[in-house]
């Protein structure tokens, strides 16, 4: 960490600034600049307040080396992170596709469409339960029946599943479900963040429309620092001024997490475009740039979905979209 | 609400459109244009999803013609909505500030600063109890404890208290704080919107950092669907691309949250630009802009604030700005 | 498009604004919503000013139902248009890579350059000889003596050229020239689009970094209504909050762009990552979701590049990266 | 300038890199980090390019210390800079309201116009001739004929007139007007900026909509590097993901240029908002947060406007947000 300060720094101040820094276990290394007196900073900053610094009167500006997360550092932790589904790997050279409908409406939904995405090769089944709406006059999911219908879709079919949870008081409906997804919305939520941690269970944990990777990797190191490493990274798109597609997936963030970080990073096409049409060539995309995974919508009749229809495909479309990853990722896996 | 259709729209698809329609009580008026049909919706389109519209095969595009809130729009509630907070009242023509430090610290603190911020005109005490933080590592507030010293902060001074929640759990802890804070990242945590919706209590819900004026409206309007009325918006600034700020302040959302909704508008200066030495200026801004209410971090000791530190002015600071911003508020509101 | 009225209309304003759409050519439909009365207007209305008719008193909001650009538009050009290079064709099925250097710096760097993307199978040169730089002190390209060395380069190697015009003065430089690129901060100069437009001659439109794909196509309509149907399209990363990356690269802007359009999309994974290790999978995923080429920079000695350093590659780097698009690019085309 | 180094650096490129730096006069200051070492680079930065010194294999990353401008930098001219616009001075203390039509229309509209401002308290005639719009369709202003026009209401009522070029060949038509206004759209047209730092003329340098502060402070060194100092800086918002209005003003950016720079700020509520009704708001609120001037839409007929109506004013408007934006003045002014 560097602190710049501001010019003829009073000379008290500066002292204390100093003996708060060393008290912390930090060295400090002095430069002058032509305007400026910068303090080097080395040692473990990740506790360090940045914010706090930058308070001072007599600090210009404070600027981070080491990135602020440890646990989801690849530097400190170069191998690949694999995580456990039941059977099924994701992260390290392990691809996989979960798929499913946006919201669990009936038994003989999920249960149709848990049966189709697994005939086209999708590993995992993702149905929301609870479902975050902008409008409160909106479909808010089955709730903890929509949980019970996808458990014996689960039990039908032998996928394990995803789904959503959007407060700590549903968490006890979420013992038998696999993955445990922290949604966009939620993702800064510490308080849920921190009491998944201990659960030990695989997390999916979804960017938020306005986050940045760091802020990301922030919230997966809250997960990370209650003990549980079993964290799934998922760009979903991010909110910019271009109003086409619903979001703006930024595709750039799978190489960049997986060079910043050794958890899998998935995509989640479907939410990213809300347009279904623009799911095939974005998952092909994400596929291409070097995803572990993909998150994709399908619905048995997209006509009658009770939410988010736009972005769902058909089991026929699934079915097409998942042979062309498939080589798209024969492709990519020879290369890694 | 207008229906756009592809061209050349299945005909037995239409009609399963146009019947679904006219189920849930819409009238529809259609109208051929050069290129496309036309289905204009009359009748309540609130309840209307306009996603699930938007996925069906043969429609090209949804525009909405009418507002999805309808508690908190001003078209259906033209006069202001007042707050209560004990004697003091927000909006329809009432202005107040409400000032404190970030975090609450100490008993010595927390009094201190309530002293000093009421001496300076403050109406409300604000202080954080829970702290939602980027960084696992950071210091995460004094929890109950914080509240309880904000509590004796209140008995001593006589101000109301604003404090955050960051999860339902905490909710009991929340009987004898006046206003409920909803922060940035909570605004669209539907569950808890729900819950406090219930409370009949004042809530003063910020606009997250990358929320739009209208989904700022719709978490009001979650919270007045469960029956509450008292719901305070507020201005903290959103996230672009610029990097001086810590975000960028919008001014502009407060005569526009005014137009579209009854319900009094606040700004928060300190979060929204994260430099002290700018809360003056923008304090001053958003009063002229006509905000109902200014939310200003004040520390008695910037130099070892636990958190958010660059935002604070400090007493002296403080009254000064208030003294402008009392000037500014004159002028303002002899013209409304 | 479609007026919706304010509640109460004047009535001698509202048919001063029916009898003007009339002069236009335009028939009103008119339809009544619970609070607001509608006014369809079918015809032509790509020459209506959508802000002028939101100015009026009497009226709510205007809302386009028809794209505002005709030349550009897939619906009224089904069929992808080819752009012709020398012997190169981009669209249509055709697909061809663009390298070089940022900056043309001597005759050896940009022949030795030319002969090695020619030998890992780019199709044109590219190099900058006028620099856009955001510093009046950074080096601002060769200029006219770079395209000289540019056209040694064309000449001794075959392989055509593109390279950006600043400013319409440059133009007799020109000539030569088989490709004029229009940079992204060019993308609204719209007096040097009308100018382009008459050239009979492919052009190159980057995509601005803050601007929508509409406005981007209504760019490309400047160009075309001047008689010039040779523009490829650019996607080349946009604006967002993130700063890992220099811009965020819009995959989904591509099949966007080729539903919208019948113009040819590259796509520029080096300025939008502005990170020489993201070009290799940024490349593979435009070309996964269907990008009609590429433009990658690649330079001889990245330790001394005059300018942009950070997003070359080396020959070498360009080769394995080449390899692998061919690849990809074959899984796609197929399919198409 | 402070560059961090990779972990194990080659040693020969490393030494390669620290005689280019001594060779730009720069003196290194090196220290070593927990996992990073870092060079300090002491002396005039603003020649380096930044860039260049990332690309560098053995280079993690690179901050600047030092601002990148010069001219433009109030550390270097502590004193505000008053531009003078004939007997018209903006900066400094002096405060300035520029008012006009967007588009100058007819001789009748100008004058009329031009004696309406006048009669309010504008300082400034502002007016369109050169018109950028996004449409080929759409009114390009009358061009030269416009700035014959506004030279005559110049010569009818003594106010000095701004407006904008958008090409360097219109050069020729401005020798007479007093301030060349160039527009957010050509805010990085370089050969343009550097073309105008020539004319000794005052220039109003619009910030780009999606520019950040140092972009636009840059845009204003280019033209002092020139030469002219006569540079006045204009806010009028930037593209964010809000869409209710046209653009997001920057309020903000007003106290922050006013800090990083010497020169003046003005702020364009009209452009910023594109809603007329919230003109006079953020007229205040700019005036409020400290502007030098302001720059507004006025119409005598905005329901015939030919471009841009929605912001307009009208004469009568005009005049009553004049009288308040001079009470809120009165005011800022005082503490100056």
């Amino acid at each position: 960490m560097i602190v710049i300060l501001k010019e003829h720094p009073n000379p008290k101040q500066l002292d204390n600034l100093k003996a708060w820094l060393n008290s912390m276990g930090l060295v400090i290394h002095e430069s002058d600049g032509v305007n400026h007196q910068i303090l080097g900073l080395v040692g473990d900053t990740s506790r360090v307040d940045i914010d706090l610094i930058q308070a001072l009167d007599i600090v210009e500006d404070v600027k981070r080396i080491q990135e602020p997360y440890k646990n989801a550092n690849r530097k400190f932790h170069p191998l690949d992170t694999v995580v456990k589904v039941g059977d099924i790997r994701i992260g390290g050279g392990n691809f996989a596709v979960i798929a499913g409908p946006c919201s669990v409406e009936s038994e003989e939904q999920i249960i149709g469409v848990a049966k189709a995405v697994k005939a086209a090769g999708a590993k995992i089944l993702r149905g929301g339960a609870f479902k975050p709406r902008t409008s409160p006059y909106a479909f808010q999911g089955l709730r903890a029946t929509g949980i019970e219908l996808l458990l014996k879709a689960k039990h039908e079919t032998g996928l394990p599943i995803v789904t959503e949870i959007m407060d700590l008081s549903q968490l006890n409906l979420f013992e038998e479900v696999d993955v445990i997804q922290v949604g966009a919305r939620n993702m800064q939520n510490f308080e849920m963040l921190k009491e998944l941690g201990h659960l030990r269970k695989p997390i999916l944990l979804k960017r938020g429309l306005a986050n940045t990777l760091q802020e990301l990797l922030m919230s997966a190191e809250y997960i990370m620092s209650g003990g549980d490493s079993q964290v799934i990274l998922c760009e979903r798109g991010i909110r910019t001024f271009e109003t086409y597609t619903r979001n703006t997936m930024d595709i750039s963030a799978i190489p960049a997490l997986k060079t910043l970080s050794h958890l899998p990073v998935i995509a989640d096409p479907s939410h990213a475009t809300g347009r279904s049409a623009m799911v095939p060539p974005m998952a092909l995309a994400a596929t291409a740039a070097g995803a572990d995974g993909l998150i994709i919508e399908v619905h048995n009749d997209p006509q009658h979905a009770l939410c988010d229809g736009p972005q769902s495909q058909t089991p026929e479309e699934f079915t097409k979209t998942m042979e062309m990853i498939g080589r798209i990722r024969g492709i990519v896996a020879q290369t890694n």
